[in-house]
């Protein structure tokens, strides 16, 4: 698998993705900026370069098709909400990794320092809370204070394993349940849950996200060893650098010789790979084909999210639903 | 004013405050270790060591008495839920200061880094949450949803203001009332409303706790130049090193020479005052009368709160209500 492979089309397919609900998408884009007024003028202009920085909005979009699906009132705050949860955690990430670095630009951590970082996350959070409050429904809230708990869980269980070279693909896909799998979860379900569709069809919706957020995250990771700087927006190699065993270097030490895989720890023990390092680390992982093995996770569990949505109704928007899934196993941005 | 004035009894007094409710806050105890188990060991033993070391649980002890008082049934485990959202906050707030002691004991942050204590402190949020998501109750959930975002708000006005030196009461006070007394009071008018009470009597509590909460930060504050290290639990000085201008300097400002405000304005921009400078300081305090000015303030914050239980019926709760206002104007540890 190339770069060139990775990368056809992505941007193309999430705008076709966004029809349906290209309207309500803009209305996100107004929420964010009427939602996160602090009254505190420098914070407020932090807060809208933290929001409005080339988020690709994928979060919102699978709420606004799952409310569409489900014939549920969620609309345009609703999945503002959404996309503040996800740059809440962006930010308090940023300040775990130390990244500098972040959809191409500095991090808001490396511009104004850890303070901010947090605290600015925390109101994110905390104004998404009230959202959600405000719909009045504890089904959601609970499902809501589950997924916050959840992506925590998994944040803090990558770091309890940060360079850890025993981190097996368990753990992993543990790890990525949590801290990305569980808000696609949230983001798909809360539509269901308010719409009252029951449980067995928010089920449906809930494991949509679940398996779409999984095969995002696997394919995020793939992308992290294949990416150019520009396009991913992030530092490609940061993984390495950063200590965090990935699906593509956990195939390719399952495969290695002991020499390899002696090569691979101390570059990871070591958490700063210079570019040879990080090269020699590349050509282990395609010659055992740790990118193609985790691409090819990626598309099983977006099959398999495909599956869930035949006890809906076809329409334009199950369609987009369906391309959603694809588009996260396949994206090359 | 002196040191010895201020460290009177405190402890004892606080002792006598708990008595009504001393069963409930072992049960706090309890629920703090239940609550928060993640199932990761490494992160738990780190959760543990930070809410087991040294709280004074005085939020919890706020909340217990509020719910004799309203005749709610919240009990030990939203307790333990208001001190998960402290800790949380304290947690987030040592990133933020790059504190290296809290309670006098290394901060998280100093031992585990960032990474930990930004997560752990999501983590017991996204607990807290939880807890008070399973009451069921809209309106608590509102109003906790407000009290996380003005707290937030607070720490953000609070940073955008670190080292500006025409900081002035007003604003301080805007600080405070987020920083501090919004927690405070959640945590008294909480039980109100889950007793539905009405409207009246959950603001009559709700003012209470952010009354207290008020004279409790004032306290603190006054403490931070006057106390020992060991006593207070954190380096004194701490405000003027970390270029916050709290009330006991800003009525000092207020009333100096011209000479004198350049000193104080110097040491507070360069944000590192030594210990000789910091002498400098606090004998400008001391000469304008600083340090009771706070404490008076704090009086007539506690004086105000207590006046606000005129409308409950006589109790040994209400009884200990009001000396916990007390406690805060005047706590010496």
């Amino acid at each position: 698998m190339t770069r060139k492979a990775l990368s056809n089309e992505s941007t193309f397919m999430l705008d076709r993705i966004c029809i349906p609900v290209a309207d309500e998408l803009s209305g996100v884009e107004g929420f964010l900026g009427e939602e996160l007024v602090s009254g505190i003028e420098t914070i407020d202009s932090i807060t809208r370069y933290v929001v409005r920085n080339g988020g690709k909005r994928v979060r919102p979009a699978l709420m606004l098709l799952s409310a569409r699906v489900s014939g549920a009132k969620s609309g345009p705050r609703q999945a503002a909400a959404i996309e503040m949860l996800h740059t809440a955690s962006l930010l308090h990430d940023d300040v775990v990794d130390d990244a500098a670095v972040r959809r191409g630009l500095p991090s808001a951590r490396a511009r104004w320092g850890n303070q901010v970082s947090v605290l600015v996350g925390d109101f994110l959070l905390s104004r998404a809370s009230r959202i959600f409050v405000e719909e009045g429904n504890q089904r959601i809230m609970r499902a809501l204070s589950e997924a916050i708990g959840r992506t925590t869980e998994g944040e803090l269980l990558e770091i309890a394993h940060q360079n850890d070279a025993s981190t097996d693909a368990a753990l992993y896909m543990r790890i990525i349940q949590g801290k990305t799998a569980a808000l696609f979860d949230f983001a798909a379900r809360a539509p269901a849950i308010s719409a009252g569709l029951g449980t067995s069809l928010e089920e449906s919706l809930g494991l949509f996200g679940f398996e779409v957020g999984q095969a995002f995250q696997l394919a995020d990771d793939a992308l992290d060893y294949v990416a150019e700087e520009s396009r991913l927006g992030k530092a490609s190699g940061t993984d390495l650098r950063e200590g965090k065993l990935t699906y593509p270097l956990i195939v390719a030490l399952e495969r290695s010789s002991a020499e390899e895989r002696a090569s691979i720890r101390d570059a990871l023990i070591a958490g700063k790979a210079t570019r040879e390092e990080f090269g020699r680390i590349r050509s282990i992982i395609d010659l055992h084909g740790g990118i193609e093995a985790t691409l090819r996770l990626a598309r099983e569990l977006a099959e398999r999210a495909k599956g869930r949505l035949s006890s809906f109704k076809p329409s334009i928007e199950r369609d987009a639903l369906a391309m959603l899934a694809d588009y996260s196993a396949e994206r090359g941005e």
